[in-house]
């Protein structure tokens, strides 16, 4: 099942930042993690709000589903919020760590509203289980 | 794996009620696919706080992990969330519906901040990845 | 005509509380009042947020209308209002007092939204008058 | 029994003006109905803020009952507020539609806290059930 | 002197729950420590709210004064809050720990303007504080 | 010196308005008022929007210095605050009773901001006051 | 092709009231331009709240497009935004001066969500414009 | 008659600082000015919190009346506030300038709601109406 | 005449994207739209904040008149704001949706306040009345 | 046991001041209460800010318990707060009268927080009960 | 170069206080560093609000430049900064802490809005980055 | 020392851009200030969020400080914010203007939180003054 895992900012130090937060995986050990999960994901990262844009825009041509990890886009991004919300396929909206134990600022999400449903706080398991279920549809 | 799956007011009514938020398995269906997923696993309903109190002061005593749909106490009850926050073993958060696209006053969960994560939106499945993940653990 | 008359905690204290707030009239005169109005009249009490549930549950299952005063439960109860709005028979939320003279966090009410209409402030005769508007329809 | 039954902004358009919220009766069937149920009932609508105060000093100084339908200004007309908290004969408010149901807006009202109670929701027959218990009074 | 001290959700569990907010006395030191303090004090706790209205109902029928640790529902049970406005003789709120130091949301009480006077912070001490105060009365 | 004294909706009650909070001076007493302290003085009420505007504009043609009490419209008419702020004489805005005693939406004044000074609580005299401040101009 | 293009409050005055927000254009320079870019233009002004909303309804009845400077009113007027949400013909809504720029409370429109859309800080061009759309539907 | 004059912070400065909004009186000038108005009248002024709360504890030993201007104390100082409110003879609060046209912090005045009444704007004469109101009670 | 015509994010997708809000028009038809109604327009378009900023500075450095579609970017982007108040030659805002019909975040603008003046929700002949606009002045 | 309390604005005036919210007792009375309770209680009273931080500088030097009613500062003075946060003996915060029944700028206490506890609305008698519990530690 | 820098409340027990926050310079330490810095340095520092509007005074009137750490005062005394807003010198405001960092009531600061400029969390040595920049100016 | 000196959005445009609030010191001539600060200063500006999180990552990789003026993401962008706080050597805020004198939404920053300390309102020599600071460190 072919499958788009984008990743928004920062989120490609994973394992340097905030090990207490983020846990120790590396970026490498979560595409190998899905990759394992799905042979057919395909799994990116970018800090440049277009190219993620352009990302969804591709997704919603394709008609694929996506696993999104906006990162700290998600807090106020509308524009990326707008390119997601024109998929048609399943959306799964994924964080690492547990939004609502951090800054007030991160309790709110653009993106929970136009997607399918949200996992957060059970670390990169979290893309696993999306995956899952995007395999059961 | 024994765990506790602790279902909040209304969700004994699950299939009967706003089937198109909350789709059509009813609560059966929903106890047999955590049975399937977990043979052990131990799946409760109640409309009473107190009762629902006990079960996780009990999940708190016997150190068992627990799966709580705390329903609509999840946006006021703080005698829940601090029943809930006594747990040691994992808490994972799961809601049927997507609280994000439904009134404001369901956006805020008390529970989210004492849980190690959450589900939201993804249906009844949303119980078999919380029980998959807790066997990974 | 069949209609259950549920009323939630403290109502049973009627006559006894605050009669310069509620009237001198006790929990025995309004259950009189209903059943003289409409002697199909089922009128209840409880101070337990999951017997009320279960209550609403009842009406549902036999789309019988419902007259409900949930006291204070109007003011924080999602349980009792998610229960309410599983109501296909109409539903009148009823207050003997005038909550917008009171305390201000008295003046929302979560019940509302799932009603068919209001009366508040007509003392008792609030009954009366959701009674007489039932039978009309 | 006299009573001033007093409708503001936009009411004369009843039956015209979105009929799935307000319901498909004219306002001449609202006079009719008022009038079967109150021979002396004294039907009334303006567009115009002044000409409503002057109505409500009118009561005031016969000290005769009002039933107020203050459409829009029961949203922001302190004016109107202000001529009928002068009022010492009862004072019901009715809405017919559930204001509780629409916009934010509508959720505030300035006149139920000078009103002796509250019907709304319930159609033009909260006009029907407001003459009843005033003639009860 | 008979007084009723009566105690919410979750206050069952103390001394094992979170210690170094509540301290290491456990419930039955504490049922010990008011009944050293005054033989006929009569201490309750209960997690189901339906419960709790019931013993304050009683309270204000007996015309006993009353110790009152409501827990978590001190913030969002309004239910409780009328059934302790009721009392007639006085009324001690006690919070073992400082609210004030905890999340926002402890920060209000609906149990304090209905209350006599509060202390808080002072550990299980308080309740022998309180039990003082109204020894003097 | 000419001076128009405007009074807006329900001034022309004084007297018979909550005369605690008013005073029990009438209107006609007011207009007496202010004549004796300036015999040019142009008194008028209005329980008009729509007059009010015209009487300021034709203040503002005249360059005439103006006495307002716009009453309840100063909490919400934006349009009589438009028609003051075109005034180029001295505005001196009056209120007969103390605002910051009262319903806290009256605590706003949408006119003073374009008025070059405020009286309030200070009774009828309040007017003689503003008179005698224009007279030293 | 039949327009109302009504004006509220103070707007009678423009080219006096504040020139540098409003520019030097008087309001028969207002109806002579709105008069050449449409002949069947019918262009009134009113400071009376009542009159606009007859005039409302007047094009509700005769289905006929509307351009609406609602002046002052736009920021506190439910009943002339009610009046104003019963046409069927487009509306657009106009105003002389970018609202955006000035106090806090010209910010908020209650007629931009019941127009069809919206012109802003175009000067009097902006009716041109607002007529020049209508032309072209 | 005699009658405390008082003046807060930074009032000692008066026609040094910012002439513009405060006018170009001196503080001696305004001294003189009461004095002129009322020989008895006992005008000082504080940059110490304490020294004003004395003061008005004289006052109100005295039943004397008080002319408070509190300055900058008006928006934040409950224990000025807390000794104006035990004066039981007339307090007039004056303002020099227009509060309504400064910062938003300024639009709130904590000494309002414990005055007869209040005067702003009117420049130093404001002293001179609220002697001359005094003088007539 | 020489125009920027610049498009913020999403806004390449026209047509594609929620025809019911935005219409059937495509982004190559607002390009031809524009040319045909100015052959100088250059309209871009892009999903990057960074160009649209580098574009903003060309059009200030050109001293252009500019009309600016930010897209999502109005909501959010103070980065655009400060690019686009640098502009000295007009700018026109232009929404093709109604944004005061839709969700709650975008009834708010960053633009606004910094553009001449703005057109929303006529749709891509909002395109045309900017540029009718600007050749005018 | 050396302890010093320390009593902020206006409090030298108790049984003088609003006697049905403070009671009769005066300031002498409950110098002598204290010093009964506790023979080496140093009790002091001021109506300067900076009289008090100073006093709770001695006590931290001096390492003492403090009792501190700090009056009207407990809702704006972070002065007060700071000083006695530096206190590492214990503190308990003390009111006399119930503030939660009182206006709701009195409901937040800036004290609280940097307090051990809090005993409040119990009348003079809450000085012996903080008294008797420090004794106790 | 003559340059007063005053110290608010409790800034004369630096180093003992908080020395996590505030570090481990002594308030003498402070002095010196200033000293050496610029040898006409004069520091002061006061727990009394006057004494402080006195000290701004004074460099008012001699035209002095001011480095001020106002303390707490900074968050709540509208009198500090009205004395502040007096300076014509230049004013460099400073905190030692990083004010973002800490409680939520400490991110506001009154005075930066009346000062050239403000350095905060660069402990004692934004004093000595004060000094040098007003040496250059 | 190495330093990186990295300045987001509209930053080069220094000098040309509103000299009233930033200056007249154009872009060049403060990378030129900067190196004469510090020979190995690196300074650079950018448009693009993208680059900024990129040479954010950069200096957290080479432990090197970094002076930051955010210009316009200081108020909204999160991802900044996350890059700028994965730095371990110290991290010094400067804004060339006074926020606090801005808008309201300039009020707020984003990076002070997770930033050693801030100079704000100094102009370019507040980049000076960081530098001097981080060489002294």
């Amino acid at each position: 099942m072919r499958v788009l895992v984008l990743n928004g900012p920062n989120l490609g130090r994973l394992g340097t930042r905030e090990p207490d937060v983020y846990g120790s995986a590396t970026y490498p050990d979560l595409v190998k993690l899905c990759q394992e999960a799905e042979p057919e994901a395909d799994v990116r990262q970018t800090d440049d709000e277009g190219t993620m844009i352009g990302w969804l825009h591709e997704a919603a041509d394709a008609r694929v589903p996506v696993i999104l990890n906006a990162g700290a886009w998600t807090h106020y991004s509308v524009a990326v919020r707008d390119a997601a919300s024109q998929l048609t396929a399943p959306l799964v909206e994924v964080h690492i760590s547990n939004t609502a134990k951090r800054e007030e600022f991160r309790h709110t999400s653009l993106i929970s509203a136009v997607a399918t449903g949200t996992i957060l706080g059970l670390g990169v398991d979290g893309y696993r289980l999306a995956i899952a279920w995007l395999q059961r549809q």
